[in-house]
């Protein structure tokens, strides 16, 4: 079983190596003294522009994110969003405007463009990131490439932001809602099942809710570390755990997993929640009196302590490890769900 | 010869029709108080964050806009960035940051993308909007979107545009630099031309240069209508024309066109200015103290007066008429350049 193959494909070169020259070569272009967060630093730019901006983009391509004529328009469109959304949850600002391009292939019919469209609509009418512009092109292959501003949250008059790379040994590790579902409810739906539960769960991976009030929340608890779950607990962790030089220890009890996930995959219900993708809860860690304050201004049920940040071990590499309720640990690769052990090498290879 | 040909391409559904019913989707979903210009009114969004904010995005597509293994690596990444920065420019604003998104088939080589990143860098050092994110996916064609945010600029502390929709009769009608050479260009590389003559066109073609400082002028000198000459000069200020339900007349011998095409084109030079696309200049409208400032401001040899607004006639439909020195027509169909005559199906059924 392999829950990973369920999240957002990447290219087939070498990404975050991509990424990283092309950081380098656009280095030098310009003023730098109002970004506050730049290229690879975290989910969303975080640019002062009035108070500080957040921007985001992010592109669903027909054959590698989702296929036309399977995904429902109305849910593609809301998913498109949906993406973006969550990146500005993850850094816990208030989503303002989007620009939609669409690349339209020949014979695409405008009776689905539309419909998509109110999926857009329905999921910004109900979290912000209205969209104001785009483009329209022609194009071989049908793509959906959203970029979305938002505001950063404030604390005292000053821009607060939720970073990957703000955990400190001894923080506690936590995560809203329940992890799992989405990536259950792609396996459901590729099986044709439609029970109940299986129609719920396949809610979760066409209809993930951002986190937007959750983020905002976080920040006015004290928060200052998250990020949104889309490649896998595990993964995303790894990567927390990379940008801010720790390590952590995942308790597999504490997980929070949908008693549909539990009932309709009894065997398979932890690997799902480990290493399933596309959940876009918020995986947030901090000092125990922010992390208590959180959980009480969250509510009762909507966020889980899982685990605890701690020291890297002698060889200065960010380990993730879980543990059962004896304190044995799961045996549980790091990079388990690509069959690929290079940390880097974990959206490098693999469709996504 | 169809110079209109050379212009960027549009999907072969109904454009204009399929945007306007997209925009009558999002018309209900969430607030309204802050937008300044919404989509459809003109080249970029215009909305008001902290001072008024200008979102604008453009999208390159391999096969329909440009040809991977023909079009320099490096120009295609100078050009992607200009049609932006073109369109902050053509609202007068200063460009600031800008997301780019690559969508990359199997097979595309870091090299290449890592030289079409150093013409990114080369120009928004040159002309601002740097790149502070994006996203890259994989995909079956190479793809190459850009967001960009720019800010609008203020006469009194009050945002001040350059829309198209603000042209009134009795204004002058002038234009930045000369029309055609881009269009022109591109025919001199399709005949493998490589004069000094053909080169200097090929490169108006490659390396348009967006007239950034030249907008801001426009503003400052009180001028307040513009576009970007992007579909050639009697297609662009015909939409201007139906933005502000007037007419426009065009002297002929006062457009102004370079040697190099003059010389190149000896007999088809009017043709490429009128109706050939992309060279990116500004077309403005103003009263005449309003334009003679600008044209002070712009310096002299940067802009020239080609004409005037007039009221609509007597069938209330905007008309561009082309004369010549003795004020008589020449025959020139307003979408003479796609064999098309309806003005909706101009960017309707031609590939662009």
């Amino acid at each position: 079983m392999s829950p990973a193959s369920a999240t957002r494909s990447k290219p087939a070169i070498g990404e975050f190596e991509l990424i990283a020259r092309l950081a380098r070569i656009l280095a030098g272009s310009g003023q730098h003294e109002s970004v506050l967060v730049g290229i690879g630093d975290d989910t969303a730019a975080a640019l002062r522009v009035g108070s500080a901006d957040l921007y985001t983009t992010d592109t669903m391509v027909d054959g590698v994110h989702f296929r036309a004529g399977q995904t429902p328009w109305r849910d593609l469109g809301w998913k498109a969003m949906a993406v973006n959304l969550s990146d500005i949850a993850a850094m816990g600002g208030t989503p303002l405007y989007s620009l939609v391009t669409l690349g339209i292939p020949a014979g695409a019919r405008a009776v689905d463009l539309l419909t998509m469209y109110r999926g857009i609509r329905e999921i910004t009418g109900r979290f912000g990131g209205r969209v104001v512009g785009g483009d329209i092109v022609r194009a071989p292959v049908l793509f959906v490439t959203v970029a979305m501003v938002g505001a950063a949250s404030t604390v005292r008059g000053k821009p607060a932001l939720l970073l990957r790379s703000n955990a400190r040994p001894g923080d506690l590790i936590a995560v809203t809602g329940t992890l799992g579902s989405s990536s259950a409810g792609l396996k459901a739906m590729e099986r044709g099942l439609n029970s109940r539960p299986a129609t719920r769960l396949a809610r979760s991976h066409t209809r993930p809710s951002p986190r937007i009030s959750e983020g905002q929340a976080l920040v006015a608890a004290g928060v200052r570390t998250a990020m949104d779950v889309s490649d896998g607990l595990i993964g995303d962790l790894g990567k927390l755990c990379d940008a801010s030089a720790v390590s952590a220890v995942v308790e597999a009890e504490a997980i929070p997993v949908s008693k549909d996930l539990r009932s309709l995959f009894p065997d398979d219900f932890l690997s799902y929640a480990l290493g399933g993708g596309e959940d876009y809860e918020l995986l947030f860690t901090g000092p125990r009196a922010a992390i208590g304050r959180a959980m009480a201004a969250l509510g009762p049920g909507m966020a889980t302590v899982i685990g605890r940040v701690e020291k890297r071990g002698s060889r200065s590499r960010s380990s993730v490890s879980v543990i059962d309720g004896r304190g044995r640990p799961v045996v549980v690769e790091r990079a388990g769900w690509d069959h690929l052990d290079a940390p880097q090498a974990r959206s490098r290879g693999r469709p996504r």
